[in-house]
């Protein structure tokens, strides 16, 4: 195993939870350490990590230091239920607490085995995304063909996830294939996750980039210069609907329009039963203040009204297919998503899932 | 007439060229002098005026400073060259260029007559702007429903031309006319103006308005809350296809999708009848800084490239109608744009545009 160029977005290291420091970046490469879960609350709520999967750990690993640290099973179910609700759309983050929840119940919270399983279930949630991302990434890079020209947003790459990446992680796949993708980065405003933290893992990873303003998209699309979009997601519904970062649904309609395939990568994971279709996924408002100001700087008159989802869905009819760590799933995405089909899709192909030959599956 | 709550975005004061310099804004409202056609020149290129009906009249302007300070013919009409040249796309600066140095030619060059008339000639076209924009405003205006929520993008107001506004001037007379128009304002990445301009502007003039991010417009669409997009243009076609502000054509796109009526609004000048479609039009390319570092704060990895189109090309079957000072024009548009109808439409109705009833025209 060579040496990732990017170091893991969240590690156990000492009892405390470290995590890059994504709001530094891509000036500096700094990390935090969290000793609470107050404190990791608070690195969530203002990104300093952010992205579905890597959510999932620092829930499970959130969970693990309550355990560590809260004298009784009630501080940790409060904390546990304070840290889930830090961010609402991405399913991941509550996906992860509860599972590392449910370790550290089944081996008798009031124990000090209760602290150890919930490390451990967050240890193999924080081992298994990646493996799960190089394996949705050698799926989708055979989607792609060589010298593809592949336009991404926000950022859903090592940085999104404990390393590899999910939409990126096609792209890196592709690139060690010999492929030689070339990205195009759609900034993504408000917190300009593209242009601070895509275009600086692609830069460390040697994959050739552009930066655009995401007001350019459709004119690279117009001219032919994109083969494919691929974007991570925060939340995909039963019915295939799929909740990412705000600009994501404009980026599937304009993609339709110009007949360039849009992919969503993400690991199983993601996919939440319970949610039966996009309508019923809630939408997180963030502060006006990132539209507002830049950097510190106000680019906007003083107290001006502003509106500022951080999220949006996009319809399953505009996704093309969804790249997972058991396959790609394609239309109708309520089968090819449901558990029953869910059960063969590690082992064989299924009319609705396309599994590629001598990959790792999940 | 009232007070104007927006000072002229460019007058001509004891031999010099006054600008509201928009570099500043929306932070401080103040002014730059020009003394010299290359002070004019470094404004323009620096964006301290922008906007195609602004440039009309600075181009204009900038003649008559050449004609007051040079003292040859030939060195006026080099500095006029080189006036022109400073920005391609938008046809207003060659045509405002052109105007005056006809009137200044036909005055006799070597003459005193000369200078007076091009400065004569550039005080007509910045009346005649603001004339043109308060009669297209009120042909706009009438497409508008009561209480109808507008989508613009970029400036078009008051500060892309000499006053009124083109797309905000359409707002401005709805509002004038009581139908309490709200306004989503796209921010307008790289260069915001339209978080810094047209915010700032429906701010002074009490217009409700909420500011988005360009990543935003397609869920506002598909929720129902935009009941048209009305924006400004940099250059029309002779068959309808509109330059404008990068971001434009995926506007256009997104609207088609959604089914919401897509308008252009500019004054007859920037028809512009020697090019044949908008593949014609040079499309120019602005620094990658913009993209990089906003108000000076480096926003993306150094050294990382960028693509940075500063205008795009809509094509004229995304757009609903062209709302002009002579009426409104809609498909086919190479025959309601012609020069043919165009000697008509002051004065009748045609198939191809609707005056509405009571409005002064051109």
């Amino acid at each position: 195993v060579t040496t990732d160029p990017i170091p893991p977005t969240i590690e156990w290291r000492r009892g405390r939870v470290r995590l890059v420091d994504q709001r530094r970046l891509p000036g500096r490469l700094c990390f935090v350490e969290c000793a609470s879960v107050g404190e990791l609350r608070d690195a969530i709520v203002t990104l300093a990590v952010r992205g579905a999967p890597a959510l999932g750990a620092a829930g499970a690993f959130g969970v693990a230091l309550a355990a560590s640290t809260l004298s009784t099973p009630r501080a940790v179910a409060s904390a546990a239920a304070r840290l889930r609700a830090a961010r609402p759309t991405a399913v991941n983050l509550a996906w992860g607490v509860d599972r590392a929840l449910a370790a550290y119940r089944a081996a008798g919270p009031e124990s000090a085995e209760g602290a150890a399983a919930a490390l451990a279930e967050a240890h193999a949630i924080a081992a298994a995304d990646v493996s799960a991302n190089r394996a949705l990434g050698a799926h989708g890079a055979a989607l792609l063909p060589d010298g593809a020209r592949v336009l991404t947003h926000c950022n859903a790459g090592a940085l999104a996830c404990v390393g590899y990446g999910t939409a990126l992680g096609v792209v890196r796949a592709a690139a060690e294939a010999g492929k030689h993708p070339h990205v195009w980065v759609g900034e993504t405003r408000p917190v300009l996750q593209g242009a601070r933290l895509t275009a600086w893992e692609l830069g460390r990873l040697g994959i050739a980039h552009t930066l655009v303003a995401d007001t350019v998209v459709a004119s690279l699309m117009a001219d032919g210069e994109v083969d494919a979009v691929v974007v991570g997601a925060d939340r995909i519904a039963a019915n295939g609907d799929v909740a990412n970062k705000i600009g994501t649904y404009q980026l599937a309609v304009l993609a339709r329009h110009h007949k360039v395939p849009f992919y969503v990568a993400a690991p199983w994971s993601t996919v939440d039963p319970a949610t039966p279709r996009g309508a019923a996924i809630v939408i997180e408002a963030r502060p006006a203040s990132e539209v507002t100001t830049i950097a510190g700087t106000r680019v906007a008159p003083a107290g001006v009204a502003v509106r500022n989802p951080a999220f949006d869905v996009t319809p399953a009819g505009l996704v093309t297919a969804i790249v997972t760590d058991r396959g790609v799933a394609r239309r109708p995405y309520p089968r090819s998503l449901s558990s029953r089909s869910l059960s063969g899709l590690g082992r064989k192909s299924t009319p609705q899932v396309e599994k590629r030959p001598n990959a790792g599956g999940g």
